[in-house]
């Protein structure tokens, strides 16, 4: 074994951001990362190739040649044996590449991948609980909402693509879902739900409102951050927005406890900044939706890798 | 070892109902068996002294002085280390109960206890697809409604209390439910709910109409059972009823899936008696609340065991 072996290249797919880093999996270091926006409109090609590079100058960077694994946390559902992309609700282009291979043939060594949510799972509990929890739920509230479920200490994949938290039905015949069905918690929760939310509120928000002012009147400026910002300032359809959207994250976060009883809801993604937020909206519908013996049993928390999860989670993928 | 030790008494405390059995554990071949209505309403403490005597009368009719064990299976949340019940919604002064010493100490052998969902989850699991899927959700549908997760082969039982499917909450501000809170799957589609409804159905039901026939005016004849056949003469108000409650069914049904991504659903308890009914119901609604990658990955059983799941679970039982 050389040093190279614990400096893993880890890839990080997002919906909207692509990250290539190098991490030694003993520690969480980063020795070395590289940031760039999703090319989403130019399809999965487009996002290989620059991500590709991206991974060539991190090692650059850290005077890697080669590392010693490639780990790649992938922002959608892969198939069963890890192998292969499934799909992506924000991409186009993505059904059936062989991700791990491609990589390995790229950069000379083994590649692993799991989806984002898993990985981010993973990275959290080893990284941030430090493997203490017996179960635990990771949720990722960003572009889409996924979950990364750990139970018994590992990481669940059920048949192979269990965790899809985002997907729960929450309201029958609620708004349109990007999977196609309705009334799904991403509909109501996730960052595009936020932002399609927000563009329709500017419709009857004055000129002098928060909503308005931050976004100069122009819809396409409007994203979740945005909203959450106009919230912060007092924006009463924002604030109605954020708290309809948490109220349906709170219930569905009470009925995974009531089916998993987990020690620890890690809550992580872009959306999560928001923590303040978050909790007062949270706190008070879990414990409501909750049974009674249920009640102060988990521990709602919010991950300290500051966005890096995932990332720091494929540097610990293995068979 | 002697003969004896694979001979267990299985006692099954259910909500309306007491079954003490000796179980061959090999084969989950039933010796005998002794039935008797739960008496409910005389409280705990009447119902250990009607299951202990329905034990004796069943270790009797076997010849047997003394099991290899006593399995209980208790209609309700136990503690975490199964040494205590914690409760029951439908009979008042089990809190603390410490069932397996008790019955220890009556039948001079070791006593193990789970509650029912998952005693009949592990029954089921073990002697109906016997130990064939890797994860199974057992959902238990009668008085009330639980659930048993086998996940990696294993009962999952999170910290200690996991699979309470019948408190997901379907309808925030939904109907009252036994456990305090509201639009709970229990209040919705256990058998006490579907009482409940069908007794109010009955205050608009005509003379003519099937439910006011079965139960000749009467409400408290009302019962699920009772409900389901109106339906099945086709009464519509039993059936809009039916339909409601196990569409709720459904959508929970679709989570867990998305959740856990189980290569079997089981459903037992007395409900489920009407597999055709709730198949009509449940096939349409599942497939229209999952997303895409899940469809055909899954199979929707009906346990086979003829109301013994947990019974026979109880067996099972071990550290």
């Amino acid at each position: 074994m050389t040093s190279n072996d614990t400096r893993i290249l880890a890839l990080d797919f997002g919906g909207t951001k692509l990250a290539a880093a190098v991490v030694d999996k003993r520690n969480g270091e980063i020795c070395s990362i590289v940031h760039h926006p999703t090319p989403s409109l130019r399809g999965a090609t487009a996002c290989i190739k620059t991500m590709f590079d991206m991974g060539r100058q991190a090692l650059k960077e850290c005077g890697l040649v080669t590392p010693g694994q490639v780990g790649i946390s992938f922002g959608g559902p892969v198939s069963t044996d890890r192998k292969e992309v499934l799909m992506s609700s924000h991409v186009a282009g993505w059904e059936g590449i062989p991700l791990p291979k491609l990589a390995r043939e790229v950069f000379n060594c083994p590649a692993r991948m799991d989806n984002d949510a898993n990985a981010a799972a993973f990275g959290s509990w080893y990284f941030d609980t430090h493997c203490e929890p017996e179960n635990m739920v990771y949720i990722q509230v960003s572009t889409g909402i996924g979950s990364g479920l750990i139970l018994n200490r590992s990481l669940y994949r059920g048949g192979g693509i269990a965790g899809e938290f985002g997907h729960l039905t929450m309201i029958p015949d609620g708004p349109e879902c990007m999977c196609g069905k309705r009334g799904c918690l991403e509909s109501l929760c996730a960052g595009w739900a936020l932002a399609r939310d927000g563009r329709e509120a500017l419709k009857n928000a004055s000129k002098e409102s928060s909503l308005y002012q931050l976004c100069q009147g122009d819809p396409l400026k409007i994203d979740a951050k945005l909203l959450i910002q106009a919230a912060r300032m007092g924006d009463s359809q924002a604030n109605a927005i954020i708290k309809g959207a948490f109220t349906a994250l709170g219930i569905a976060i009470a009925n995974v406890i009531l089916l998993l009883d987990p020690q620890v809801i890690m809550l992580g993604g872009g959306i999560t900044r928001a923590e303040g937020e978050m909790r007062a909206v949270l706190d008070p519908v879990i414990t409501r939706e909750l049974h009674p013996l249920f009640k102060e049993r988990y521990k709602l928390q919010f991950s300290r890798l500051d966005g890096k999860d995932a990332l720091l989670g494929a540097a610990l993928l293995h068979e």
